[in-house]
């Protein structure tokens, strides 16, 4: 009856119109383990399992091509979603790669988008087995499924977190949140101006954040050769305060992160400065960064602080869905759900 | 050096130019059996195999939201994608969803769309696992990757036809499209007419057809029951002439239909008289009939021919790549491969 009330989805927002579609689905495949709600789906094979993710790239939303060189958007939609299958634990091994596309293209416009689905594939071992190609009258849209496989007792989901848990993420944060800042407003001084030359000397960081994401391989691959297993990990592609948020749910716990333990780039935060917007927002609610977050045993506390690119940023809690961002002086703000919300701002995120 | 000349997606036509895009990528996985080229990707899993196809709908090309049902289309979505997996001779296990909407859709025009889709997952047993939503400022779009399985030798690819096979098609063919015609022509006659109120009465069958295609499973378990394994299979998703041809491509054989023998409908005819056209040109290159294309050998003649739906229409012939519509006064005239060309006219195919 509930339901009879919401019209809008802005109402829903983006997690909870997925949870309002499908919670109607059931699943009767002996095979399928997990289905919607995790970085990929999960069927069983016995031994091993299979992990399936899917992401769509649409023009005017996740790119704009006024900015975006074709072979870095190629190889961004594999890696996007190759990061969702090494959020599961898991080895990529096929995706399918779909396009619709105008006439406007050239060939040569088509072998660049390809070339750096090729590099991805060639790069992180993954077979391109499959796709449709369709003309498109809306621009160009770009669908990428991939696959993946584990061993079943090696699978990580989102679900796994545990009280006392330590909280973990690669990498930095924020920082492709400020290169699409910068390339925003290179286009919009320049707007109408065919013979646009973004001014981008001294961006380089942020820029290749945003243009040319790295799926965080080199960690995961530290933490077996270190006998550490995450007990939940997710990708951080909305924002690490959504991520963490997802980890309460489906883990039905809490978290606590501290403020000043949250990676931020040096130029990131320089970046931040020029465009008035505080560092931590950026880490906190910038999103497309594709670093891990994850959590270990506190007993792994000396193992996984002695791997590079890995920060303990907090501890899981008993406190269900209570997600806290911890200050300097100790006090204690709640974190926001934020996720996308172009439907109403219609800005890429 | 060839590839070089080429400039535009027109002169290589959809399956040249994925042809020419795909050419570069090598397979290396154990796991993948099948790539590029096929209803589906295989993936070996020892005693048996995964398929996996993938296909796109979008907005202004696959369908006309002026006179398409959201449920229909999320029937038609999964649908489309299952043809592809029967036609491997597989079974449908899991699906994800995927979509670009516009903020102008309600919550309720969403639930439509997922009634279609669930309708299907209940009535084909298919697991929705996964799919990624996204907002759109370029229309509807929707993306769907299916995925089945089958035993290693009850899998049957376009590639296994034999010289003297009988070539058999299901159903009858040409309806789909006859569909479309009626729908676009009431679309023409009641443009800007918003209480458009499309005079559809006595055009049921061929409305169906376009609107709301069935995957022939009834057919492929009466086979199995007749004990018969085709050598070949394909979908009629492009029209009966480029599946046609598809076949002598990936087999390396020719082949010989009989344009008598070439199954359509009553109505199909009737409707086709109305636009002038020639019912056979609707079946040979209508399109979205989504009835199933096979050979058998020929000591199955008399199971096959004995089985509701099935037409035998030619024979698999050793002229490599010739495919040839025998008239009733024996001229025979070759086959073109049509496919969509919707980058040039821009209509939906």
């Amino acid at each position: 009856m509930t339901s009879k009330k919401i019209r809008t989805i802005e109402e829903l927002g983006e997690f909870g119109l997925i949870d309002h579609l499908t919670g109607g689905f059931t699943l009767r495949q002996e095979s399928t383990s997990t289905g919607v709600g995790d970085d990929a789906a999960v069927i069983d094979h016995g031994a091993y399992c299979q992990v399936i993710t899917t992401d769509l790239l649409l023009e005017g939303i996740h790119f704009d091509l006024v900015y975006t060189p074709l072979k870095h958007l190629g190889y961004k939609a594999v890696v996007v979603n190759l990061s969702d299958v090494y959020a599961m634990n898991a080895a990529p091994r096929q995706l399918t790669f779909s396009m619709g596309i105008s006439g406007k293209f050239s060939v040569e416009a088509l072998e660049e988008l390809y070339g750096g689905v090729k590099l991805a594939c060639d790069r992180f071992n993954v077979d391109m087995v499959g796709g449709d190609t369709s003309a498109s009258v809306t621009g160009l849209m770009i669908s990428v499924t991939a696959i993946g496989t584990a061993l079943k007792d090696e699978l990580t989901l989102r679900s796994g977190a545990k009280n006392h848990n330590l909280v973990c993420v690669t990498g930095d944060l924020g920082a492709a949140y400020m290169g699409l800042k910068v390339l925003e407003r290179e286009k919009q001084l320049h707007a109408g101006d065919p013979g646009f030359q973004p001014a981008l000397v001294g961006y380089d960081y942020v820029l290749e954040r945003f243009l040319k994401p790295e799926p965080r391989v080199d960690v995961l691959l530290a933490m077996k050769e270190a006998g550490i297993k995450p007990d939940a990990m997710i990708d951080i592609s909305d924002g690490l305060s959504s991520e963490l948020l997802h980890i309460c749910k489906s883990s039905g716990c809490g978290v606590q992160v501290y403020g000043e333990r949250i990676p931020v780039a040096e130029e990131t935060a320089r970046v931040a400065g020029e465009f008035q917007l505080e560092p931590l927002v950026a880490a906190l609610h910038g999103g497309e960064d594709y670093e891990l977050l994850f959590t270990v045993p506190l007993s792994d506390f000396d193992k996984v602080s002695a791997i590079p690119g890995v920060s303990v940023i907090g501890n899981i809690t008993d406190q269900k869905g209570k997600a806290l961002l911890v200050g300097n002086d100790g006090s204690a703000i709640p974190l926001q759900a934020q996720g996308w919300n172009a439907y109403t701002q219609g800005e890429s995120k």
